[in-house]
Parts: structure tokens; C-alpha cells; sequence
């Protein structure tokens, strides 16, 4: 009788030094978040808030192509919507995201490659967002008939003003680094190859602050900046009660016989894609001068 | 015996399909907005509020100069004072803005040509504000002697932040598109000649969406991001106050005499005519080196 | 017996009219802010509060090298942390840039050369900031092992959004003017040579125009816009409790003995010089292609 295989850690934590980690992130081929990414996130967030000398976390991606593609359209929703909360009250895919944000160390999101739906709402939980110049940011989820349930109409209006958040929310297409950096959806737009190195650099010199100091900071930056958590619970019971329902699901029928959730085809542009089949609806005639 | 004329509609609507509609503004040579457009608005926007299927309303001006060039200053004051208040309570004008920007539908401007004072302040009530490269924006009422009245304070400080509100409404000068776009008072500018098509495309993919998401998304925005209710009253009570004082006659007579509210003159360059009316008052020596 | 000698000015008042004046900041070789400082703004607010006719404010420097480098790290700490509280009841540190903040006329900052951590709180704290090309702005406390104190986090976050505020203040790096107007914590960047004369005609402009427009238009525009008093108190508080602790002496004393608070050396390139101290010390191997 042997014990059943251990799921493979898709959060790899290398501990550069006890002030500095870097997290790299890795689940199939585009980096899909499930609920195993959700159970070992909360260990790592709860690993975060016990280190006591941890004064930095880069978090990158092991696929320069897909930074964390999305929430897997395939996982079990009856599972997922059956876990029990964290330690915040909240839903633990909730749970994760606001006690993410709240670490006494400082995260910051190394982002190369695609970075939609769940992934965004990943990096908008970190601290600090730096960005390769071929990464991509967005929220599909309009697009795919669903509310995106993370909290991204809180962490987004706050960040880059409501009409720039109602424009990447409802307009649900890809958002290029040199847009998202235009937008302050992420702080600065690196070289590609360039990032890791700048990203490094930028971690070190914060790991070699003193932690009181840095964690004072940010504890009062969280104070004057963070949505209330109680803005959170709403989006994803909307996101519940709106992913799946039949009236869309020949849009995520079109979207996986096009290569949904695969390298290649649709996963690459995901914008494009959801807005061929909305824009294949009858709209009444298209637009001519005059 | 005839009935009396029934005023000219000013808000076109072009129903494109039932989950798009096109609203395009038309009143005089320059697109005053008055006592009229109050009462025309509160009607479409009670339409908007029950169409079911509507999922994206875009709206454009019948003029390229002129989005709408801003309040008629030539209105009758106590006529608009006495307006019996909208369903929120607030005064209709308020109403009207408040509404707007809570409608289960996407809103869009479409920008080409001036939006100042009362259409800079419509178009912060839509949800998103694309531009052409030749549009301009601004509130010129505190050049004008008075206090905005349709809440820039409150929507302004939250899309671009203190400072730049502070500029923009303590200035009083004109804002160009590009300007515009660099402080996030709109979204982004297109060439005047490619806004009207890209706005389109954009507007097609939303409407293609379900509707059920895009109200459930947009329900969240609206609560993370809109000023509560309470801070527009104040704000209007303060123009009713400040407006049409004896102190401020001469410079709407200035400004009236050089070609304010006609298609050409002062109404072209109004921050500058503004500007130049204040300068001519004694402040002091013109700074040099030293 | 002669009485002693009176303190020198700070501030130096230019009332270049009744509506516009223009106070020159200088303090030593490169404009710390110390004691006197405190005291000698809180008789400059008080005096900006009584008059009636004053409507903008510009703050300049006299060195165009140092708008005001940063709290005096020599000052007698005892002394200071038993300061009289001000009207708000708050230190009269904070007491000082609250009220300025709020004051009914319009506060601009023209900005030459360096504005660090309480420089920064000081521009933080008027309406405007124009700055030169070759401004300078940033938060090093955190990289010298102290919360800032004066209030950036609470100020920043919403002005610049939560991201782009950590990476100012957990990153504690020199932020250059063209940086500093993309992340908006400037509202715009001017030539050096012609900052004076742009900045000198805005506030010309504003100084002809109704004071009570101005007023109740900023009245409104500080009710949305600024964080409320109370976020500011433990800001101070942990400023008194981190800095100059014996954790931290060896950082500052490295600083000391390469220029700081001398017009050449640490001072010039704080950023760089806070981080070579911090990246010296031991966080692991650097990070290398693989």
C-alpha cells in the first residue's frame, strides 16, 4: 500500500535570504489557477506573516508566456464553492488575496507574460507591479458571461480611476504593459528581458531596510489605501451566480474548441477573441460615416 | 386653434439594437446646456434605466466644435432654481448627473470638440470618456466668478487626483485632449477623424455581451468608485450662490462682448479669454530674473 | 544689555499684491527643515488664514539646488516631540501641513532641485506642485530605518494610487521630475530655466479671479479630496517611535560621513547613496540569467 502522490508545489519559494524570497509560480502549461492554487497560497500567505525577518517577496513566474493565465474554467465549482473560509471570514480564494495584501513584508509582482481574470487579481493583491513590455494584464470574465469575483472593482477603481477600471472591467479586453502602464494598472514597464534583473535589484535594497521601518510604513499605506475587506464578499457571490449559467456557455464552448486554456489559439489573445464572438451577435448595422 | 410647437429634441437617440442605442446632443450653435436639456435628460435617462436588454449607450454631439460648450449663461436662474427635484431628492440637474452614472448600462462619450463647466461635467458622469485629439475640456466657472455646480469637485479629485483637480478647477483653463489624457480626465484620444469608428467597435463588443454581467460588474464599480450623494448638493447651492453676482458682472460682460457662447470668438479659447480678463487686473509687477 | 538676536527668517514673504503672495523658502546650505521651521510656518499659516484678499500662495526655494532636502537629522528630538500642539490639536508638525492643506486660498509649489521626506510632506501638503526638469522628490526614512512621519502615506495613496506610494515609500529611492509627473505626484514637469515665469503666470491668473469662487470651490474640492485628520496622529507617532534608533545609527552614520546635509556628496544622490548602504549588507547571492 503506498500513500497517494503528493500534489506538485505550484508556489516554489526560494529563500534568498531571510529577508528576501522569491515565489515562482508554476501549474501547467499557462499557469491556471485552481483550488489546489488556492490551498497552497494560503500556506504560503500564512509562511509570509510569520516570518518575522521576511521583509520582501518577488513574485515571478516560471512561463515568461503566461505569468498566471486565469482561473481554470474546468475546475469543480461545487467544490471551490464549498471550501471553508480563512481565517478572515472570507471565502479562502478572498481570504488569500486580503491577508496577501496585508503582510508585514513588502510583495511585488515581476510580470512577464499573461496575467488575466485570476492573474490580475493576483498581481492587484501584491504591493508593487513591474512589468515586462510583452506582458498583458485584463479581465475576461465580462466577456465570458461572469462577474469577476476577486475584487478587481474595488483594487482597480482606486488604482487607476473609475473610468479607466470601467473601461478594462466592461470593455473586458487585453491590456498591453505599455497601456497598463499608462493606465497605473502597473507601476513601471521594463524590457522583458531586463525585468528579473531590475526586479532583483529593487527587492534587495528594500531587504536590506530595517523591517520596523518598512513594516510601520506599509501598515499605515494599508490603512489609507486598501479597500474595506467587506467590499470583497459581494463580487464573488456575483461571480457564483453568474459563471456558468447556459446562456453563455456557447461563448466558453467557442472560446475552448479555439484553444482555451492551451498555449496556443485563443489563450494568446484573449481579447480578441472573446470580442469576435460578442461582435458576431446581431448589433444592427455597422458603423459608416455619416 | 394648433397646439404649441413641442420643443426640438435635443437628445437623438439612434436605437443601433436593443442592447445598443447612440445619443447624439444638438442644441444652437455651440450646444448650450439648458432648462430644457435638464428636463430632456431626466426623460432619457429614465428610458435607459428600463430597458432591459440595453447594454451600451454611446454618447456624441451632432457638432465637432462643440461636445457642449457648457451652462447657458443666459438661462433664467429662477426658473432652474425652482425645478422640483428628481427621484434621488436633488435637484433635476443633479439628478440627472447622479443617475447617469448609475444606470445598469455602459455609458461612453465620445468626445470631439469642447466639453467645458456643465459638459465637462456630463461627460465625468458617464462611465468612460474616450476623445478626439482636437477635443477640450475644462471648468472656466471659477474664472467666471463662480463655484462649479454638478459635482467636478467630487468626481475630478477621485479620477485624477487633488493636485491635478486643483489645477484644473482653480485654473480654469482650457485642457486639451492630449493634456487630458496624460491626467486621466479622459481615458484615452484617437485621432478626431477615427473616433467615431473606434468608439463603435468598442461599443459593439460590449453590447455582444451578457447583459446580467455587465450590470453586476458595473453595480460593483459604481459602489467602490461614485462619490456618495451627498457631496453634490453643497456643490450646486454653492453655484446658485456665487453665480450672477455684481462682482462678476464685468468679466460675463467681457467675455460676452468677445464672442461668448457663438461658434467663434471667446468661446473658441475660452480659458484664455478668461485668463486675459484676469491679468488685466492689478496684481502686481510681471516677474523677471532675480 | 542687548536683547538676542532674533532668528532669521525662513520664509520669506514677497506680497506681490493683495491676492498673490510668493514665500522663498531658505535654510542653511540646503534648506532643512528644523524647530524653527515649525514655528515660523505655523505664524505663516495663521497669517495666509486672516487675509481675506489673499487667493494664491506660491512656495519657491532660494537655492535652486534644494527646495527643502528633508528633516534636520541633527534636531534636538526631546525638543521637538514636546512641542505645544496646534488648533487641530495635532503636533504642530502636522498641525501645520493640515491646516495649510486647507486654507482658502490656493497653495502652489514651484519646485527646483530636491524635495525629500519632510520636503515632500511639505509640497504633499499644497494644492499644487509644478516642477522643474530637474526637481528631485522621494521618501528615504524608510531606507534610514524610520516611518515618515509627516503624513505621505495617507497623501500619496490617493494621489498617485496604492502601488506606485509603496514603491515610493518601501523603495525610499530619489523619484526624478519626468518619473515624479508620470506616477502624478508632480502635476506637471516645466523646463528648469522656465518653471518661475510659467508658474508666476498660473498664479497671476488665479490672483484675478473672485475670491469667493476660489474659496468655496477649494472648500468643496478639500471635503472630497483630503484624508481625514485623524489617519495623520500615528504617522508621527511612529516616526518618534523608529527613528534613531541604535539599529539603524550605523546606517545614518555611514551617511554623515559621506555628505549628508552638505550641499555635495549623500545628499545629492540620497536615493543611491541610502541603497548602497542597504544592499551592502548580506541578502544572498546576485541574481544572475537561469
Amino acid at each position: 500500500m503506498t500513500s497517494p502522490a503528493r500534489p506538485p508545489a505550484q508556489f516554489m519559494v526560494d529563500e534568498v535570504s531571510p529577508s528576501y524570497w522569491r515565489v515562482t509560480f508554476e501549474n501547467g502549461p499557462v499557469n491556471l489557477i485552481d483550488a489546489r492554487s488556492i490551498e497552497q497560497l494560503a500556506r504560503l500567505v500564512s509562511r509570509i506573516e510569520e516570518s518575522p525577518a521576511l521583509t520582501v517577496v518577488v513574485f515571478d513566474s516560471a512561463n515568461p508566456e503566461y505569468f498566471m493565465a486565469h482561473w481554470d474554467l474546468r475546475a469543480d465549482k461545487a467544490r471551490v464553492a464549498g471550501m471553508a473560509p480563512g481565517p478572515t471570514g472570507l471565502h479562502p480564494y478572498l481570504d488569500n488575496l486580503v491577508r496577501l495584501s496585508k503582510v508585514p513584508a513588502v510583495t511585488i509582482s515581476a510580470i512577464r507574460g499573461r496575467a488575466r481574470g485570476a492573474g490580475s487579481e493576483f498581481v492587484l493583491a501584491t504591493d508593487i507591479r513591474f512589468a515586462g513590455d510583452k506582458a498583458i494584464l485584463g479581465h475576461p470574465e465580462v466577456g465570458l458571461g461572469a462577474v469577476p469575483g476577486g475584487g478587481p472593482m474595488a483594487r482597480l477603481a482606486r488604482l487607476v480611476g473609475r473610468g479607466r477600471a470601467a473601461e478594462i472591467l466592461l470593455g473586458a479586453d487585453d491590456i498591453p504593459a505599455e497601456l497598463a502602464e499608462r493606465y497605473g494598472y502597473v507601476n513601471r514597464v521594463l524590457p522583458d528581458g531586463g525585468l528579473a534583473g531590475f526586479v532583483d535589484v529593487f527587492a534587495r535594497r528594500i531587504a536590506g531596510f530595517d523591517k520596523a521601518a518598512v513594516e510601520g510604513t506599509k501598515a499605515l499605506l494599508d490603512w489609507a489605501s486598501l479597500p474595506p475587506d467587506e467590499e470583497f464578499g459581494p463580487g464573488l457571490a456575483a461571480f457564483f451566480q453568474t459563471s456558468g449559467r447556459p446562456e453563455n456557455a456557447a461563448r466558453v464552448r467557442y472560446l475552448f474548441e479555439n484553444g482555451l486554456q492551451t498555449p496556443a489559439g485563443a489563450e494568446l489573445d484573449l481579447g480578441r477573441a472573446v470580442g469576435e464572438f460578442a461582435s458576431s451577435l446581431d448589433t444592427g448595422p455597422v458603423w459608416g460615416p455619416g
